[in-house]
């Protein structure tokens, strides 16, 4: 075993550090945000910090830092008041990290990189065509958090669009049926593979997988 | 496609409405976190909602429900300010999630569970013993979430402890070389497969597989 301890962190080589604690905390999912900025022009950005906030009501967290590229999407959040997430999968992968090259703001990732854009009339953000999952999220909630001064921004899930062939008869979505992706770190992806799924955990009772 | 709208879900059968909103977010960590109690008392949780939160200082959230088991890790937290996170491998994986049973505070999940401790002299909450990373957190900050009263943990990265086979020369650590899993809602569990590794992203300029 390799050991690291707080005050080693700072005397690692930058780009060391920044890939290490970046790919600590393990598989992360990856999300394309849509956003649609004041001119008119669709922005998509690369997150790999969305987390589950709550089931009732449906609501999903991203992690935005405080000074990069993630000010357009921030901003065009805080703007417009509603954004989509979309899955990426292995074929949108190498597009996907393409988005976070940081293009000036006119710029639209969906023509920059390639990725067909997809609009449904009554929402003002464009979806990633071919993304298994798709959401319209509304604007809930921003947390400014004092330790570094990141933002958690909490959306409500409005719109959730997905392909049937990933979706059980109990609600369960599995992700590797549609080659979603995880990463770890910046920029090493992965693929997934369904080990199992197993009953409701009980004191001294035996686990079944179902 | 299948397609759901805000006010489709609270319609939707409780367990199925549960299972597609834990999975919409795609492929998530697991962890263990490790706490002591005041009693002395070892107590170990699954957790799917570990999220990077900065990388100078190297920073770490939790997020955790209003009222369920997971009070005991919480309150652990606050009164003791120091947990632990271990990685959840393919080998720990059902014992991981038996520790979601509801088990009494005095009961440790290390013991109802069978998962192999680790104790260091200096530190007075307990590890897995065969996790490949394996870290000490200090508490920083807790964050009240006002849409859904979940609370977000903050804690820094105090100790890092991992396998030395899954670091790169360049500090990216693979998930996938020490065999962890990523998961789906709340009960369906996944291995991973590496991809690949891409360059840094700038504007018109190809990607090369590193």
């Amino acid at each position: 075993m390799i050991s690291y301890r707080s005050e080693d962190f700072e005397n690692l080589e930058k780009y060391f550090r920044v890939n290490l604690i970046n790919s600590v905390s393990g598989l992360r999912p990856v999300w394309l945000v849509g956003t649609r900025n004041a001119a008119g022009t669709d922005n998509l950005a690369i997150f790999n910090s969305l987390v589950h906030i709550g089931a009732n009501p449906p609501l999903l967290g991203l992690v935005f830092r405080p000074d990069t590229v993630d000010r357009h999407t921030l901003s065009n959040i805080m703007d417009h008041g509603f954004y989509t997430l979309n899955a990426v999968t292995e074929n949108l992968m190498e597009q996907a990290h393409q988005t976070s090259a940081s293009y000036p703001e006119d710029v639209s990732e969906f023509e920059a990189t390639g990725i067909e854009k997809e609009n449904h009339a009554h929402i003002k953000v464009a979806f990633v065509s071919s993304s298994p999952i798709k959401m319209v999220l509304k604007f809930k909630e921003r947390i400014d958090i004092q330790s570094n001064g990141t933002h958690l921004i909490i959306g409500s899930v409005e719109e959730l669009h997905l392909d049937e062939n990933m979706l059980d008869s109990e609600g369960r979505i599995n992700p590797a049926a549609a080659k979603m992706i995880a990463c770890a770190g910046l920029d090493t992806y992965f693929s997934a593979q369904k080990l199992g799924t197993f009953s409701y955990a009980k004191p001294n009772k035996a686990l079944e997988k179902l």
